[in-house]
Protein backbone atom coordinates (compact mmCIF):
# COMPACT_ATOMS: atom_id res chain seq x y z
CA UNK A 1 0.00 0.00 0.00
CA UNK A 2 1.15 3.27 -1.20
CA UNK A 3 1.62 5.97 1.91
CA UNK A 4 -1.36 8.02 2.42
CA UNK A 5 -0.57 11.67 0.67
CA UNK A 6 -0.14 14.49 2.61
CA UNK A 7 -2.03 17.54 2.65
CA UNK A 8 -0.42 20.76 0.23
CA UNK A 9 0.86 22.65 3.18
CA UNK A 10 0.54 19.46 5.46
CA UNK A 11 3.59 17.94 6.66
CA UNK A 12 3.40 13.91 7.92
CA UNK A 13 3.76 13.07 11.45
CA UNK A 14 6.97 11.83 12.86
CA UNK A 15 7.23 8.17 12.28
CA UNK A 16 9.10 5.76 15.27
CA UNK A 17 10.09 2.40 15.23
CA UNK A 18 11.76 0.82 17.81
CA UNK A 19 14.07 -2.16 17.80
CA UNK A 20 12.65 -3.84 21.14
CA UNK A 21 13.38 -4.50 24.20
CA UNK A 22 14.07 -0.46 24.90
CA UNK A 23 14.98 0.60 28.45
CA UNK A 24 11.67 1.34 30.31
CA UNK A 25 13.72 2.25 33.42
CA UNK A 26 13.87 6.01 35.14
CA UNK A 27 15.94 7.32 31.50
CA UNK A 28 13.77 5.65 29.28
CA UNK A 29 15.15 7.79 26.05
CA UNK A 30 13.43 6.50 22.95
CA UNK A 31 9.72 6.31 25.30
CA UNK A 32 10.48 9.62 26.54
CA UNK A 33 11.08 11.22 23.74
CA UNK A 34 8.15 9.92 22.15
CA UNK A 35 6.24 11.35 24.54
CA UNK A 36 7.38 14.77 24.00
CA UNK A 37 6.58 14.19 20.18
CA UNK A 38 3.13 13.20 20.69
CA UNK A 39 2.24 16.79 23.22
CA UNK A 40 3.76 16.04 26.03
CA UNK A 41 1.91 16.93 28.98
CA UNK A 42 -1.00 17.30 26.47
CA UNK A 43 -0.44 13.94 24.84
CA UNK A 44 -3.20 11.51 24.21
CA UNK A 45 -1.73 8.42 23.61
CA UNK A 46 -3.41 5.25 22.07
CA UNK A 47 -1.51 1.97 23.03
CA UNK A 48 -2.39 -0.60 20.17
CA UNK A 49 -1.39 -4.21 21.94
CA UNK A 50 -2.66 -6.00 19.35
CA UNK A 51 0.69 -7.63 18.29
CA UNK A 52 1.25 -9.33 21.43
CA UNK A 53 -0.54 -12.83 22.90
CA UNK A 54 0.03 -11.28 26.16
CA UNK A 55 -2.72 -9.56 28.25
CA UNK A 56 -0.12 -6.86 29.83
CA UNK A 57 1.41 -5.81 26.76
CA UNK A 58 -1.25 -2.89 26.41
CA UNK A 59 -1.39 -2.03 30.38
CA UNK A 60 2.31 -1.80 30.61
CA UNK A 61 2.64 0.92 28.06
CA UNK A 62 -0.15 2.75 29.87
CA UNK A 63 1.18 2.72 33.12
CA UNK A 64 4.39 3.79 31.30
CA UNK A 65 3.12 6.74 29.32
CA UNK A 66 1.34 7.64 31.92
CA UNK A 67 4.60 7.88 34.22
CA UNK A 68 5.87 9.96 31.52
CA UNK A 69 3.94 13.09 31.95
CA UNK A 70 1.02 11.97 28.78
CA UNK A 71 -2.09 13.26 29.75
CA UNK A 72 -4.18 10.51 28.57
CA UNK A 73 -3.24 6.94 27.34
CA UNK A 74 -5.84 4.39 26.07
CA UNK A 75 -5.31 0.81 25.20
CA UNK A 76 -6.99 -0.01 22.22
CA UNK A 77 -6.83 -4.07 21.27
CA UNK A 78 -8.46 -5.25 17.82
CA UNK A 79 -9.36 -9.03 19.13
CA UNK A 80 -11.04 -9.45 15.12
CA UNK A 81 -11.22 -8.06 11.82
CA UNK A 82 -14.92 -6.29 12.61
CA UNK A 83 -12.87 -4.00 15.94
CA UNK A 84 -11.36 -2.52 12.72
CA UNK A 85 -14.70 -0.65 11.65
CA UNK A 86 -15.43 -0.46 15.16
CA UNK A 87 -16.82 3.53 15.74
CA UNK A 88 -15.50 3.84 19.51
CA UNK A 89 -12.13 2.52 18.60
CA UNK A 90 -12.30 4.92 15.31
CA UNK A 91 -13.32 8.08 17.37
CA UNK A 92 -10.36 7.25 19.95
CA UNK A 93 -7.96 6.89 17.11
CA UNK A 94 -9.43 10.48 15.31
CA UNK A 95 -8.47 12.10 19.24
CA UNK A 96 -5.38 10.56 19.57
CA UNK A 97 -1.99 12.81 19.65
CA UNK A 98 0.25 9.72 19.25
CA UNK A 99 -0.33 6.12 18.37
CA UNK A 100 1.91 3.48 19.70
CA UNK A 101 2.27 -0.17 18.94
CA UNK A 102 3.62 -2.68 21.14
CA UNK A 103 5.62 -6.02 20.14
CA UNK A 104 4.69 -9.54 19.43
CA UNK A 105 3.45 -10.59 16.34
CA UNK A 106 3.81 -8.49 13.04
CA UNK A 107 1.36 -10.86 11.31
CA UNK A 108 -1.37 -10.31 13.49
CA UNK A 109 -1.09 -6.65 13.11
CA UNK A 110 -1.25 -7.01 9.03
CA UNK A 111 -3.87 -9.80 9.14
CA UNK A 112 -6.29 -8.24 11.87
CA UNK A 113 -5.56 -4.61 10.88
CA UNK A 114 -4.47 -4.39 7.03
CA UNK A 115 -7.55 -2.90 4.99
CA UNK A 116 -9.67 -2.14 8.19
CA UNK A 117 -11.03 1.44 8.57
CA UNK A 118 -8.80 1.90 11.46
CA UNK A 119 -5.84 1.07 9.42
CA UNK A 120 -6.58 3.69 6.68
CA UNK A 121 -7.46 6.06 9.30
CA UNK A 122 -3.86 5.62 11.17
CA UNK A 123 -2.79 6.38 7.92
CA UNK A 124 -4.52 9.56 7.66
CA UNK A 125 -3.81 10.79 10.59
CA UNK A 126 -0.03 10.31 9.98
CA UNK A 127 -0.36 12.05 7.25
CA UNK A 128 -2.19 14.69 8.54
CA UNK A 129 0.72 14.78 11.49
CA UNK A 130 0.26 12.78 14.55
CA UNK A 131 3.21 10.91 15.27
CA UNK A 132 2.98 7.03 14.75
CA UNK A 133 5.73 4.40 16.60
CA UNK A 134 6.10 0.75 17.75
CA UNK A 135 8.69 -1.38 19.23
CA UNK A 136 9.47 -4.79 17.44
CA UNK A 137 6.47 -6.08 15.41
CA UNK A 138 5.43 -2.54 15.84
CA UNK A 139 8.19 -1.90 13.74
CA UNK A 140 7.88 -3.68 11.16
CA UNK A 141 4.58 -2.75 10.71
CA UNK A 142 4.86 0.79 9.61
CA UNK A 143 6.57 0.50 6.49
CA UNK A 144 4.63 -0.70 2.97
CA UNK A 145 7.51 -3.63 3.12
CA UNK A 146 7.44 -5.77 5.82
CA UNK A 147 9.55 -8.63 6.90
CA UNK A 148 7.16 -11.14 8.03
CA UNK A 149 9.69 -13.45 9.01
CA UNK A 150 12.95 -15.06 8.13
CA UNK A 151 16.30 -16.62 9.19
CA UNK A 152 19.17 -15.91 11.20
CA UNK A 153 22.93 -14.91 9.28
CA UNK A 154 24.80 -12.36 8.26
CA UNK A 155 24.73 -13.37 4.29
CA UNK A 156 21.51 -13.25 2.18
CA UNK A 157 19.79 -16.40 1.12
CA UNK A 158 17.23 -16.29 -1.60
CA UNK A 159 14.84 -17.53 0.68
CA UNK A 160 15.77 -16.04 3.93
CA UNK A 161 13.23 -13.96 4.23
CA UNK A 162 9.25 -13.09 3.50
CA UNK A 163 7.31 -10.22 3.38
CA UNK A 164 4.30 -8.38 3.58
CA UNK A 165 2.65 -5.77 3.46
CA UNK A 166 2.75 -3.58 6.18
CA UNK A 167 0.70 -0.37 7.47
CA UNK A 168 2.50 1.86 4.25
CA UNK A 169 3.41 4.40 6.13
CA UNK A 170 6.30 5.15 4.58
CA UNK A 171 7.49 2.90 1.44
CA UNK A 172 10.87 4.41 1.50
CA UNK A 173 12.66 1.47 3.81
CA UNK A 174 12.13 -1.51 5.14
CA UNK A 175 12.77 -2.49 9.05
CA UNK A 176 14.36 -4.95 10.53
CA UNK A 177 14.51 -5.19 14.37
CA UNK A 178 16.20 -6.88 17.47
CA UNK A 179 18.66 -6.50 14.23
CA UNK A 180 22.45 -7.26 15.87
CA UNK A 181 21.10 -9.08 18.83
CA UNK A 182 19.54 -11.90 16.50
CA UNK A 183 21.98 -11.49 13.82
CA UNK A 184 19.27 -10.74 10.43
CA UNK A 185 21.84 -8.56 8.18
CA UNK A 186 21.40 -11.89 5.93
CA UNK A 187 17.64 -11.28 5.91
CA UNK A 188 17.56 -7.33 5.73
CA UNK A 189 19.95 -7.99 2.60
CA UNK A 190 17.47 -10.51 1.07
CA UNK A 191 14.65 -8.20 1.30
CA UNK A 192 16.73 -5.49 -0.40
CA UNK A 193 17.60 -7.76 -2.91
CA UNK A 194 14.43 -8.66 -4.45
CA UNK A 195 13.80 -4.78 -5.54
CA UNK A 196 16.82 -2.19 -4.21
CA UNK A 197 14.26 0.55 -4.40
CA UNK A 198 13.93 0.84 -0.43
CA UNK A 199 16.66 1.22 2.11
CA UNK A 200 17.27 -0.74 4.48
CA UNK A 201 17.01 -0.07 8.67
CA UNK A 202 18.12 -2.60 11.22
CA UNK A 203 17.59 -1.56 14.52
CA UNK A 204 19.11 -2.76 17.91
CA UNK A 205 17.22 -3.13 20.65
CA UNK A 206 17.07 -0.45 22.30
CA UNK A 207 17.29 1.57 19.72
CA UNK A 208 14.73 3.83 17.87
CA UNK A 209 14.95 5.87 14.49
CA UNK A 210 13.13 9.06 14.85
CA UNK A 211 12.03 9.75 11.55
CA UNK A 212 11.02 12.98 11.06
CA UNK A 213 8.74 14.57 8.13
CA UNK A 214 11.70 16.07 6.74
CA UNK A 215 12.33 12.20 6.07
CA UNK A 216 15.46 12.68 8.25
CA UNK A 217 15.96 9.92 10.72
CA UNK A 218 18.03 10.63 13.91
CA UNK A 219 19.00 7.52 16.08
CA UNK A 220 18.08 7.81 20.02
CA UNK A 221 18.89 4.65 22.39
CA UNK A 222 22.37 2.65 23.43
CA UNK A 223 22.43 0.36 20.14
CA UNK A 224 23.21 1.31 16.37
CA UNK A 225 21.05 1.92 13.22
CA UNK A 226 22.16 0.13 10.62
CA UNK A 227 21.37 1.10 7.21
CA UNK A 228 21.48 -0.39 3.90
CA UNK A 229 21.49 1.57 0.91
CA UNK A 230 21.28 -1.02 -2.10
CA UNK A 231 20.54 2.01 -4.69
CA UNK A 232 23.74 1.80 -6.45
CA UNK A 233 23.19 -2.00 -6.56
CA UNK A 234 25.60 -3.27 -9.92
CA UNK A 235 24.51 -6.71 -9.61
CA UNK A 236 22.49 -9.25 -8.03
CA UNK A 237 22.35 -12.83 -8.39
CA UNK A 238 18.72 -12.99 -6.78
CA UNK A 239 16.86 -13.90 -10.06
CA UNK A 240 18.85 -16.70 -10.51
CA UNK A 241 19.06 -18.14 -7.32
CA UNK A 242 17.29 -21.42 -5.90
CA UNK A 243 15.75 -21.29 -2.69
CA UNK A 244 18.91 -22.02 0.03
CA UNK A 245 21.58 -20.57 -2.48
CA UNK A 246 23.38 -17.63 -1.17
CA UNK A 247 22.93 -14.39 -2.72
CA UNK A 248 25.94 -12.30 -4.99
CA UNK A 249 24.67 -8.64 -4.27
CA UNK A 250 27.86 -6.13 -5.59
CA UNK A 251 27.33 -2.29 -4.53
CA UNK A 252 26.09 -2.11 -1.32
CA UNK A 253 26.36 1.27 0.95
CA UNK A 254 26.41 0.41 4.69
CA UNK A 255 26.42 3.12 7.82
CA UNK A 256 26.16 1.86 11.39
CA UNK A 257 24.67 4.91 13.57
CA UNK A 258 24.65 5.39 16.96
CA UNK A 259 22.97 7.93 19.17
CA UNK A 260 23.03 11.42 17.37
CA UNK A 261 24.04 10.63 13.97
CA UNK A 262 21.12 10.86 11.45
CA UNK A 263 20.37 9.45 7.83
CA UNK A 264 18.58 11.57 5.36
CA UNK A 265 16.36 8.91 3.52
CA UNK A 266 15.57 12.09 0.66
CA UNK A 267 19.35 12.14 -0.69
CA UNK A 268 20.40 9.07 1.28
CA UNK A 269 23.30 10.80 3.03
CA UNK A 270 24.73 9.68 6.29
CA UNK A 271 26.02 12.60 8.95
CA UNK A 272 27.38 11.83 11.83
CA UNK A 273 25.28 14.56 13.74
CA UNK A 274 25.84 15.44 17.53
CA UNK A 275 28.61 12.78 17.50
CA UNK A 276 31.09 15.17 15.60
CA UNK A 277 32.42 16.73 18.44
CA UNK A 278 34.82 19.93 18.06
CA UNK A 279 38.57 18.71 19.13
CA UNK A 280 39.12 19.82 22.65
CA UNK B 1 55.82 -6.09 7.80
CA UNK B 2 55.44 -4.81 4.02
CA UNK B 3 55.34 -6.81 1.60
CA UNK B 4 58.62 -7.97 -0.19
CA UNK B 5 59.45 -5.87 -3.36
CA UNK B 6 58.50 -7.91 -6.74
CA UNK B 7 61.63 -7.39 -9.17
CA UNK B 8 61.67 -5.75 -11.75
CA UNK B 9 59.43 -7.95 -14.73
CA UNK B 10 58.53 -10.46 -12.16
CA UNK B 11 55.04 -11.11 -10.85
CA UNK B 12 54.17 -12.06 -7.52
CA UNK B 13 52.44 -15.36 -6.53
CA UNK B 14 49.14 -16.09 -5.95
CA UNK B 15 47.65 -15.86 -2.66
CA UNK B 16 44.78 -18.24 -1.89
CA UNK B 17 43.53 -17.06 1.49
CA UNK B 18 40.78 -20.01 2.26
CA UNK B 19 38.25 -19.68 4.78
CA UNK B 20 38.52 -22.91 6.49
CA UNK B 21 36.37 -26.62 6.35
CA UNK B 22 37.05 -26.58 2.75
CA UNK B 23 35.57 -29.43 0.49
CA UNK B 24 38.01 -32.43 0.55
CA UNK B 25 35.90 -35.30 -1.09
CA UNK B 26 35.92 -35.93 -4.54
CA UNK B 27 34.69 -32.54 -5.96
CA UNK B 28 37.53 -30.84 -3.84
CA UNK B 29 37.79 -27.45 -6.09
CA UNK B 30 39.18 -25.39 -3.59
CA UNK B 31 42.33 -27.70 -2.83
CA UNK B 32 42.58 -28.78 -6.90
CA UNK B 33 42.23 -25.50 -8.05
CA UNK B 34 45.71 -24.68 -5.92
CA UNK B 35 47.37 -27.64 -7.19
CA UNK B 36 46.70 -26.38 -11.00
CA UNK B 37 48.28 -22.98 -9.57
CA UNK B 38 51.06 -25.08 -8.16
CA UNK B 39 52.38 -27.01 -11.67
CA UNK B 40 49.99 -29.41 -11.16
CA UNK B 41 51.60 -33.15 -11.93
CA UNK B 42 55.05 -31.10 -11.22
CA UNK B 43 54.01 -29.39 -8.31
CA UNK B 44 56.10 -29.62 -5.28
CA UNK B 45 54.05 -28.63 -2.30
CA UNK B 46 55.90 -27.33 1.08
CA UNK B 47 52.66 -28.10 3.78
CA UNK B 48 53.27 -25.66 7.09
CA UNK B 49 50.91 -27.45 10.10
CA UNK B 50 52.25 -24.84 12.79
CA UNK B 51 49.11 -23.79 13.33
CA UNK B 52 48.00 -26.69 14.70
CA UNK B 53 48.34 -28.47 17.77
CA UNK B 54 47.23 -31.77 15.81
CA UNK B 55 49.72 -34.23 14.45
CA UNK B 56 47.52 -35.00 11.80
CA UNK B 57 46.97 -31.80 10.08
CA UNK B 58 50.55 -31.95 7.92
CA UNK B 59 49.72 -35.62 7.17
CA UNK B 60 46.54 -34.84 6.12
CA UNK B 61 47.07 -32.39 3.31
CA UNK B 62 49.81 -34.50 2.33
CA UNK B 63 47.61 -37.50 1.63
CA UNK B 64 44.70 -34.57 0.12
CA UNK B 65 47.30 -33.32 -1.67
CA UNK B 66 48.91 -36.43 -3.17
CA UNK B 67 45.53 -37.55 -4.12
CA UNK B 68 44.76 -34.75 -6.55
CA UNK B 69 48.01 -35.30 -8.11
CA UNK B 70 51.08 -33.38 -6.67
CA UNK B 71 54.10 -34.85 -7.81
CA UNK B 72 56.08 -34.14 -4.34
CA UNK B 73 54.04 -33.27 -0.82
CA UNK B 74 56.24 -32.83 2.33
CA UNK B 75 55.03 -31.91 5.49
CA UNK B 76 57.07 -28.78 7.25
CA UNK B 77 56.84 -28.47 10.86
CA UNK B 78 58.45 -25.45 13.32
CA UNK B 79 58.40 -26.65 16.75
CA UNK B 80 60.38 -23.91 18.15
CA UNK B 81 61.89 -20.75 16.41
CA UNK B 82 65.72 -22.02 16.20
CA UNK B 83 63.76 -23.94 13.28
CA UNK B 84 63.33 -21.38 11.33
CA UNK B 85 66.58 -21.07 10.96
CA UNK B 86 66.98 -24.72 9.95
CA UNK B 87 69.02 -25.25 6.63
CA UNK B 88 67.40 -28.68 5.74
CA UNK B 89 63.96 -26.73 6.22
CA UNK B 90 65.39 -23.57 4.15
CA UNK B 91 66.13 -25.75 1.29
CA UNK B 92 62.73 -27.18 1.18
CA UNK B 93 60.85 -24.07 1.23
CA UNK B 94 63.46 -22.94 -1.88
CA UNK B 95 62.73 -25.98 -3.51
CA UNK B 96 58.71 -25.84 -3.54
CA UNK B 97 56.89 -24.88 -6.10
CA UNK B 98 54.05 -23.74 -3.75
CA UNK B 99 53.75 -23.19 -0.01
CA UNK B 100 50.28 -23.81 1.73
CA UNK B 101 49.29 -23.76 5.90
CA UNK B 102 46.95 -25.63 8.13
CA UNK B 103 44.74 -24.06 9.88
CA UNK B 104 44.81 -23.96 13.93
CA UNK B 105 46.05 -20.98 16.03
CA UNK B 106 47.06 -17.70 13.84
CA UNK B 107 49.30 -16.68 17.04
CA UNK B 108 51.59 -20.32 16.88
CA UNK B 109 51.95 -19.25 13.11
CA UNK B 110 53.01 -15.35 13.99
CA UNK B 111 54.84 -16.53 16.88
CA UNK B 112 57.09 -19.19 15.72
CA UNK B 113 57.65 -18.45 12.24
CA UNK B 114 57.74 -14.24 12.28
CA UNK B 115 61.33 -12.91 12.01
CA UNK B 116 62.53 -15.82 10.85
CA UNK B 117 64.69 -16.57 7.95
CA UNK B 118 62.06 -19.13 6.93
CA UNK B 119 59.70 -16.72 7.22
CA UNK B 120 61.66 -14.24 5.00
CA UNK B 121 62.43 -16.72 2.43
CA UNK B 122 58.32 -17.73 1.94
CA UNK B 123 57.75 -13.74 1.64
CA UNK B 124 60.81 -14.21 -1.34
CA UNK B 125 59.43 -17.23 -2.97
CA UNK B 126 56.30 -15.52 -3.16
CA UNK B 127 57.68 -12.18 -4.87
CA UNK B 128 59.12 -14.37 -7.09
CA UNK B 129 56.35 -16.25 -8.36
CA UNK B 130 55.14 -19.12 -6.36
CA UNK B 131 52.01 -19.33 -4.90
CA UNK B 132 51.18 -19.13 -0.94
CA UNK B 133 47.88 -20.57 0.53
CA UNK B 134 46.15 -21.46 3.61
CA UNK B 135 42.93 -22.33 5.56
CA UNK B 136 41.59 -20.67 8.20
CA UNK B 137 44.59 -19.45 10.73
CA UNK B 138 46.64 -20.40 7.53
CA UNK B 139 44.49 -17.65 5.38
CA UNK B 140 44.88 -14.95 8.70
CA UNK B 141 48.63 -15.07 8.87
CA UNK B 142 48.74 -14.39 5.48
CA UNK B 143 48.52 -10.45 5.31
CA UNK B 144 50.32 -7.49 6.84
CA UNK B 145 47.59 -6.97 9.62
CA UNK B 146 46.43 -10.41 10.97
CA UNK B 147 43.05 -10.56 13.27
CA UNK B 148 44.75 -12.50 16.07
CA UNK B 149 41.51 -13.06 18.19
CA UNK B 150 38.24 -10.93 18.66
CA UNK B 151 34.35 -11.61 19.28
CA UNK B 152 31.40 -12.52 17.78
CA UNK B 153 28.51 -10.08 16.21
CA UNK B 154 27.32 -8.34 13.34
CA UNK B 155 28.48 -4.94 15.08
CA UNK B 156 31.81 -3.30 15.64
CA UNK B 157 32.77 -2.21 18.95
CA UNK B 158 36.23 -0.75 19.96
CA UNK B 159 37.57 -3.87 21.57
CA UNK B 160 36.19 -6.64 19.25
CA UNK B 161 39.29 -7.11 17.51
CA UNK B 162 42.61 -7.70 18.20
CA UNK B 163 45.75 -7.45 14.92
CA UNK B 164 48.93 -9.11 15.17
CA UNK B 165 51.49 -7.99 12.31
CA UNK B 166 51.06 -11.24 9.79
CA UNK B 167 53.42 -12.86 7.29
CA UNK B 168 53.00 -9.84 4.94
CA UNK B 169 52.77 -11.28 1.71
CA UNK B 170 50.15 -8.48 1.04
CA UNK B 171 49.36 -5.25 3.18
CA UNK B 172 46.34 -4.63 0.94
CA UNK B 173 43.59 -6.47 2.88
CA UNK B 174 42.64 -7.72 6.32
CA UNK B 175 41.37 -11.34 6.08
CA UNK B 176 38.78 -13.15 8.21
CA UNK B 177 37.48 -16.62 7.69
CA UNK B 178 34.55 -18.66 9.10
CA UNK B 179 32.64 -15.68 8.44
CA UNK B 180 29.23 -16.54 8.06
CA UNK B 181 29.69 -19.15 10.17
CA UNK B 182 31.01 -17.39 13.38
CA UNK B 183 29.47 -13.92 12.57
CA UNK B 184 32.27 -12.01 11.99
CA UNK B 185 31.46 -8.69 10.63
CA UNK B 186 31.29 -6.62 13.43
CA UNK B 187 35.04 -8.08 14.31
CA UNK B 188 36.07 -7.19 10.74
CA UNK B 189 34.47 -3.58 10.57
CA UNK B 190 36.40 -2.78 13.92
CA UNK B 191 39.46 -3.97 11.92
CA UNK B 192 38.75 -1.56 9.26
CA UNK B 193 38.14 1.06 11.71
CA UNK B 194 41.45 1.03 13.32
CA UNK B 195 42.92 2.07 9.71
CA UNK B 196 40.66 2.23 7.10
CA UNK B 197 43.12 1.48 4.04
CA UNK B 198 42.92 -1.82 3.92
CA UNK B 199 39.67 -3.86 2.46
CA UNK B 200 38.51 -6.35 4.43
CA UNK B 201 38.10 -10.17 3.15
CA UNK B 202 35.34 -12.23 4.95
CA UNK B 203 36.04 -15.80 3.89
CA UNK B 204 33.17 -18.11 4.60
CA UNK B 205 33.85 -21.77 5.03
CA UNK B 206 34.64 -23.81 1.75
CA UNK B 207 35.41 -20.62 0.01
CA UNK B 208 38.40 -19.52 -0.89
CA UNK B 209 39.64 -15.99 -2.79
CA UNK B 210 42.31 -16.58 -5.68
CA UNK B 211 44.14 -13.45 -5.74
CA UNK B 212 46.51 -13.46 -8.90
CA UNK B 213 49.28 -11.39 -9.51
CA UNK B 214 47.53 -8.41 -10.72
CA UNK B 215 45.30 -7.85 -7.43
CA UNK B 216 42.36 -9.70 -8.84
CA UNK B 217 40.17 -11.71 -6.83
CA UNK B 218 38.48 -14.56 -7.71
CA UNK B 219 36.17 -16.38 -5.90
CA UNK B 220 35.86 -20.03 -5.61
CA UNK B 221 33.75 -22.73 -3.42
CA UNK B 222 30.67 -22.87 -2.05
CA UNK B 223 29.90 -20.12 0.17
CA UNK B 224 30.52 -15.92 -0.53
CA UNK B 225 33.24 -13.67 0.33
CA UNK B 226 32.27 -10.40 1.57
CA UNK B 227 34.44 -7.42 0.48
CA UNK B 228 34.28 -4.23 2.69
CA UNK B 229 35.81 -1.21 1.23
CA UNK B 230 35.90 1.47 4.19
CA UNK B 231 37.85 3.74 2.02
CA UNK B 232 35.39 5.99 1.34
CA UNK B 233 34.68 6.39 4.87
CA UNK B 234 32.89 9.93 5.87
CA UNK B 235 33.02 9.29 9.66
CA UNK B 236 34.32 7.07 12.31
CA UNK B 237 33.97 7.39 15.86
CA UNK B 238 36.81 4.59 16.90
CA UNK B 239 39.17 6.89 18.27
CA UNK B 240 36.58 8.13 20.99
CA UNK B 241 34.79 5.21 21.32
CA UNK B 242 35.16 3.09 25.19
CA UNK B 243 36.37 -0.46 24.76
CA UNK B 244 32.78 -2.09 25.07
CA UNK B 245 31.31 0.70 22.80
CA UNK B 246 29.53 0.26 19.54
CA UNK B 247 31.71 2.05 17.12
CA UNK B 248 29.85 4.36 14.20
CA UNK B 249 30.69 4.31 10.68
CA UNK B 250 29.46 6.06 7.87
CA UNK B 251 30.18 5.33 4.45
CA UNK B 252 31.07 1.84 3.97
CA UNK B 253 30.90 -0.02 0.76
CA UNK B 254 30.26 -4.24 1.08
CA UNK B 255 30.05 -6.60 -1.84
CA UNK B 256 29.02 -10.32 -1.20
CA UNK B 257 30.66 -12.18 -3.94
CA UNK B 258 29.90 -15.82 -4.94
CA UNK B 259 32.14 -18.30 -6.91
CA UNK B 260 33.03 -16.85 -10.30
CA UNK B 261 32.68 -13.27 -9.11
CA UNK B 262 36.08 -11.12 -8.77
CA UNK B 263 36.86 -8.12 -6.67
CA UNK B 264 40.27 -5.88 -8.34
CA UNK B 265 41.96 -4.88 -5.14
CA UNK B 266 43.53 -1.69 -7.21
CA UNK B 267 40.83 -0.09 -8.25
CA UNK B 268 38.45 -1.38 -5.35
CA UNK B 269 35.94 -2.96 -8.23
CA UNK B 270 33.24 -5.66 -8.30
CA UNK B 271 32.37 -7.83 -11.21
CA UNK B 272 29.78 -10.51 -11.32
CA UNK B 273 32.53 -12.43 -13.64
CA UNK B 274 31.01 -15.54 -14.97
CA UNK B 275 28.00 -15.38 -12.03
CA UNK B 276 26.79 -12.80 -14.96
CA UNK B 277 25.54 -15.49 -17.63
CA UNK B 278 23.53 -14.11 -21.17
CA UNK B 279 19.84 -14.30 -21.17
CA UNK B 280 18.58 -17.00 -22.41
Amino acid sequence: MCPSKVAEGAARGWLVPIGGAEDKGRDARILRRFVALAGGRAARIAVIPTASQSREAGPRYEQLFDELGARQVEVLDFGTRHDGQDRARLARIEQASAIFFTGGNQLRLSTLLGGTPAAQLIRARNAAGIPVGGTSAGAAILSEHMIAFGREGAAPQADSVRLAPGLGLTNRFVIDQHFRQRDRLGRLLAALAYNPFAIGIGLDEDTAAFIGPDNTLEVEGSGAVTVVDAGELEFSSMAEASERDPVCMLGLKMHLLLAGATYNLATRTASPGTLAREPT
